[in-house]
């Protein structure tokens, strides 16, 4: 975050990696949505509005496919979030490939929301549900079902905008929802209570342990003060209270020890 | 360029290439040194001050090389221009690697110099010497002789601020004089003519040539209404005509089919 002329200038930048992000028989222009969507779930957890983006990309990136797939899926996001190419750089290269993203947003409320607000007491609140990505995943590996929330994650942007003014913190969720709430808690200096069967899934129920340590859904997660009501759709699932000897308690347990909250890339 | 708080916000993104842009045994200090000055020479050719930049880094770029060379580097380069990190991504990666920095610089003269604004009757000028980082490659590629110029480069960041409320038209040289000229002519709808004995060069008369054709070398092409003395050390090189059927002439001709002006990446 840069001030700048009197207001707040955010800033991200997130890379893919081919075999890390995305799976090399991708289709381009979903691996490009992605690079779009997780720079805008960026400024959405800041209530920023996106002012433009700047690419860094290698053509070619994929033997035997087009870069115009690239291309024709960047201009889908980019015009799904209405916001501009200002410019980047494109250089050649092979092998396994990576491809980065500056999304450059203003702050719509002061101060910016961060991770670190969360006050003992706040409620913690999460939108939409966990998991779809992980379904989606399996239907594009399988080649059935839908494969869409993996494939074209949505950033939740209005609703980060719209909650940006009420929040104590807020992140978006990208890497799973229990590892995420573990590092908001410790930037606060709480410890978070979550009750996993308050937490809304995309998921069968027999699989809620694994919706809840999965990521790629970019839904927001955040706290308000207890007793204030959220402007857009969202669950309750747990509270924030004093430290502990943990940053998470998981229905009223420390996660035991193997027990992963969640993974940093697949 | 954006327009932000009532400011011009300048805005770069460059990419470095193992095997296309640096080599792969190269020292990773000077890689990430290289990286920061690209960025900053872009900033410099708009007078405009870096106020941060965002780095996309794979960790573990180089087999049997440590990160740790890339983060010293890229410390001095951030030291020497005395601008912040705001940010960024790492990843986990592997095979030839890709890096990228974008860079974010205030302007501090508008209108903002751009390439496209150089007048039939201008003189074009540049500051220092050509052909240092073909050099400074050799050098390194020997293992005798200063290496420096190809490794270190040097943005001409305070000569930009200096130039930019004189100029109708400046960028860096980064793809070799003759290429980045005629670059500047076409945007400007205009012919240099470029007098090839009058350039600075850091090589042999022998390798006049060679350097004029050179890049890497991050020097101010600039031009000035016809009688303005420039406010940094820079050479008269040539002048703008009224457009012709080439964008170039040098010493009088265009260049000949098959006479490169220059290298896209090396």
């Amino acid at each position: 975050m840069l001030e700048f002329g009197g207001e707040a200038l955010v800033l991200t930048h997130d890379m893919l990696v081919e075999g890390v992000h995305f799976l090399p028989e991708q289709d381009p222009a979903d691996v490009a949505w992605k690079l779009v969507a997780t720079n805008i779930s960026d400024l959405a957890s800041k209530g920023a509005e996106p002012v433009g983006v700047l690419l860094g990309y290698m053509l070619g990136y994929m033997l035997g496919k087009d870069d115009a797939r690239f291309l024709e899926g960047l201009s889908e996001a980019l015009n799904a979030y209405n916001v501009p190419l200002l410019g980047g750089d494109t250089v050649g290269g092979s092998g396994p490939q990576a491809m980065g993203l500056t999304a450059i947003g203003r702050a719509t409320h002061r101060p910016v929301p961060s991770r670190s607000g969360a006050k003992a007491g706040d409620a913690l609140w999460i939108t939409g549900k966990v998991g779809a990505a992980m379904v989606g995943l399996e239907a594009l590996r399988s080649g059935s079902g839908d494969s869409s929330a993996y494939r074209r994650p949505q950033a939740r942007l209005s609703e980060g905008i719209a909650l940006a003014p009420q929040v104590t913190a807020m992140m978006d969720v990208s890497d799973g929802l229990l590892l995420d709430a573990m590092r908001m808690a410790d930037a606060s200096g709480i410890t978070f209570a979550i009750d996993s069967a308050a937490v809304p899934i995309a998921t069968p129920e027999a699989r809620r342990a694994e919706a809840l340590r999965w990521g790629d859904d970019y839904e927001l997660l955040f706290t308000l003060p207890y007793g204030t009501a959220p402007a857009v759709p969202a669950t309750l699932i747990g509270q924030a209270l004093a430290r502990q000897n943990a940053p998470l308690l998981l229905d009223g347990k420390r996660l035991e020890a193997g027990d992963s909250p969640g993974f940093l890339h697949r």
